[in-house]
Parts: structure tokens; C-alpha cells; sequence
């Protein structure tokens, strides 16, 4: 089967979603309780208590009951791991295009530098004819 | 509404497949065809061509049709507006916890540092009752 990483799975799942982003960004200023993430939100409290789950299987969020208040807190780990599969891709092609700049330059250089051949031989038949 | 950036909804959707992922880390080596993606991948081409399709409506693969071929190249743009995102997130929360490193410093340098008010008024009531 696929060799792959199960957490970026539910990550990038959970990052898919407007509304989740939306909370992710409040939590980034500090933690709030579920109530408070969903002030903001045009949605019930249901959907948001939806979100906030979808939001801690993926590792992103973490929660904690105080009393009956039920706090979330960002957890930057899965982010980081987000983060560096992607910065990887761009690396990968950064690179690519590095060869390619690479290659265009070397071939400049050699089409541009002149050899004894070049200079001997260079459009012979118009130095004949002019 | 959510006031929200309809392109990372896509980018995001579109990572969240290990199958996906894949296709992007092999185009992230250089511009591949249709059936070149999936000659690593357990799934009917079938499938691989909807998956293409998926990555092409968020913008992170490129499609060209050369004769019977249809060639994809990774396109870099959206993979720098996801990490942008991820990056702002976690810069969000470092600086969350640079200010509470700061807070506990300044705190800690509060309660060492004797002041006059300190010296002279700390626990007056215990002061008074020993």
C-alpha cells in the first residue's frame, strides 16, 4: 500500500477548511474556549464543537476541561511537520530550476566565449565577400 | 460569510491525499506524464487522472497536452501561499511564547529585585499578627 504519513493526512484536512483556519488564527494569539471560538464564526455551537474535534484528531488543537469550560490551545508541532513536507516540494524545485539556470549559463559561456577556432573561422565566407 | 481565501480551501483538500502527495514529490523532481504518475502508485489510471484533475483545480500541478501525452509540471505558487499560511501560524505562536518568556523574566525579576515597597509593606498583616 502507500507508504505514506497518516498525520499530514488529517492536517491538511483539517487546514482545508475556512472556518477551521478561522479558529487556528485565534488560537494563534492565545487560547480560548469553544464558546470564544465560535463568537466569530457564522455557525452554531454545534458545528463549531464539530470543528474543534476534527481539529484535535489531527493533532492541531488541544484541548482541556476546565469546569464546564472546555479551553483549546494551539499545539505548533503538526503545523511544522506541514510546513516542512511543503518547503521541501518548493526546495526540490528551487533546485530544479538552480540546474537549469546552471545549464542555460554554462551554455552561454561556451557559445559566447570565442576559441582560436571561432575566431579563426568565424563566418568565413563574409569576410570573403565583403 | 467567512471572509476567507478560496484557493488555500483547494491547496489544502488537495494535500490531504498520501496518493497526491506522492505525485507532487515525484513532479517535484522534474514534469512527468499522466502515466508516469502512476506507474508507482496501487491505483487504476483511472483513478490517477482524477487525482490529476484535483491537483489541477488547486493550481498545484500544470497540464499540457503534447500529441497523445498529457505532460504535468508542479506549479510552486500555491505551495508558497500554504506554507505562507502555516509559517504565519507558527510565527503567531513563538511570539506568543517569546511574550510569555518575557512575562515570567520580567516576573521572576520582580519578585528577586527587593524594593522599598516591598521591604517595608510585604504581608503588613503577618507583620503585625507574628
Amino acid at each position: 500500500m502507500l507508504n505514506y504519513v497518516p498525520d499530514l493526512d488529517s492536517v491538511f484536512h483539517a487546514l482545508a477548511d475556512p472556518g477551521r483556519r478561522l479558529m487556528l488564527e485565534r488560537l494563534g494569539q492565545g487560547p480560548a474556549s469553544v464558546s470564544e471560538l465560535g463568537t466569530s464564526l457564522p455557525m452554531s455551537l454545534a458545528a463549531v464543537v464539530q470543528h474543534v474535534q476534527v481539529l484535535e484528531a489531527s493533532g492541531l488543537v488541544r484541548t482541556q476541561k476546565l469546569g464546564r469550560t472546555r479551553m483549546c490551545s494551539l499545539n505548533p508541532a503538526p503545523l511544522r511537520s506541514a510546513e516542512r513536507w511543503i518547503s521541501e516540494r518548493g526546495a526540490f524545485v528551487e533546485r530544479s530550476l538552480d540546474r537549469l539556470g546552471q545549464y542555460l549559463a554554462e551554455t552561454a559561456q561556451t557559445t559566447d566565449t570565442p576559441t582560436n577556432a571561432g575566431q579563426s573561422g568565424l563566418h568565413p565566407s563574409e569576410e570573403e565577400t565583403s
